[in-house]
């Protein structure tokens, strides 16, 4: 009876959320690293993006979408999106049971790992790069020496998402956002968004070849699998089973999803996330 | 006291709601053109772009703007977005019992009245567009011999909010979508957005001096004067108050607000939109 309920235990789904689209890309490197684990995708399409909004509003929308995640009995939740990581993390997991893994610490993780100078830049929305969040994570492993160089990047979500993925306007906004990098002459540089893998071709190229771009969705799924490992929650045989909720129309998450991730996204389903504010607020005060 | 109460009715603020800030310029209009009507402003700024949403999503989300603005005791209702407008006017004229007024018809009568050749260009974001809505208003009034060219937009939105409103990249932008307007020599040209306005020098450069541009804002205000006057609800003397409400940080709208208004946004309040969603659903259901 308890290896049946062990068993049941580990089929559970990891809980993924993003504000929109961009967490795809940390959902695909979960499915790489981890084959036999189902994933259950929240996308927050009807309020995306979150990157420009403020750290009270990020936070609130996190907990909505960690409680329908949870409603939904994930055994762990991955904060794929950067913003949501430098403004919730903390709080959820304080509030949560299960684990809670972001995408910032990994990512920093791995850039420090990488750098040979010491010096590191960063690219992000104005909400993650305002956060402060990856410049403590930098500093605290590079120690005194180190440098950190954060550049807000907001019009390259709104590019991605126009699908101007290699587009000469891309590359010009590109180039004037890493023109400050350039300049002090980093050797690693961190996508701090989940979007801006599917610009990586273009920005490589803007940087150089010398250069490394980490992304941090690689090294989130890695993190991922040593907690279960650690924990003997992973899932380790049989096919998995993969869902995605939005809480816009499902159609143009599906047609863009397939596309970016090579047919991992086919259910895709349309979720009333208003109700779970109610439900975290009705929590929250008693 | 039937006298008092008809001044106290006449006192009500008029309602308006957008998307975030764009709306600001519809704002600006009426206090330019009716000096004594206060005005009280919602933007939804924790949820900001509608643009690029589902019309479900955009009806709802203006429904409860619509709600919210009620409970404040607005004695008319302005649709300051074209989106909200395209995918929502009509249900909430059906539904409220003060008058609501959107963007698209007054712009697109104007730009009727504009045209000496029957070709008009239209630029908006891609759900206004999407919808057809101008479409449907020019073609009824343009007859048979009439042509609308519809050119949906996207990055105009991330851009003005990004501040590069005089920038090479929005130059580069703006050649781009307009392109296929200028190969079809229209003779007006909407701004279909209520953030376009604010990229108008920009727009007119590009498109050359020949090309009339419409801002659907002043015409909008013109719509309000009137049926304000034809229901004796107009309020001519006293100074006005104006209040402004936004879902997400006051901060960011008032300061954007206060230099894009030349002083109108000064009292801006946070507000809690989710809750008027909820009594919206109750009384859809009961």
């Amino acid at each position: 009876m308890t290896s049946l309920l062990t068993a049941l235990e580990r089929d559970r789904p990891i809980g993924v959320f993003d504000s929109g689209l961009g967490g795809l890309t940390v959902a695909a490197a979960l499915a790489r690293r981890l084959p036999s684990e189902s994933i259950l995708y929240f996308g927050d399409t009807a309020r995306v993006p979150y990157g420009s909004k403020s750290p009270d509003v990020v936070r609130r929308f996190s907990r909505q979408a960690a409680r329908l995640l949870l409603s939904r009995d994930v055994k762990l939740l991955v904060v794929a999106c950067n913003t949501a990581t430098a403004h919730a993390e903390e709080a959820l997991r304080q509030e949560l049971e299960v684990p809670v893994v972001g995408v910032i610490e990994p990512g920093a993780s791995a850039a420090v790992e990488a750098t040979r100078t010491g010096r590191i830049g960063v690219l992000g929305t104005s909400g993650t790069i305002g956060s402060g969040a990856y410049d403590l994570a930098l500093r605290r492993r590079l120690g005194e020496d180190g440098r950190v160089y954060a550049q807000p990047c907001p019009l390259f979500v709104p590019l991605v998402e126009e699908g101007w993925i290699d587009h000469p306007v891309t590359r010009a906004v590109a180039a004037e956002y890493l023109r400050p990098l350039e300049e002090v002459d980093v050797d690693v540089v961190i996508l701090g968004c989940t979007h801006y893998p599917l610009l990586r071709g273009l920005l490589q190229d803007q940087v150089g070849s010398d250069v490394r771009l980490v992304d941090s969705g690689e090294e989130t799924a890695t993190a991922v699998a040593r907690i279960l490992a650690d924990r003997r929650m992973a899932r380790t045989d049989g096919p998995p089973v993969h869902s995605f909720l939005v809480s816009d129309s499902p159609l143009k998450f599906r047609e863009f999803g397939t596309r970016a991730t090579h047919g991992l996204v086919v259910d895709v389903s349309h979720v009333d996330i208003d109700g779970f504010g109610l439900h975290t607020e009705r929590l929250e005060n008693g």
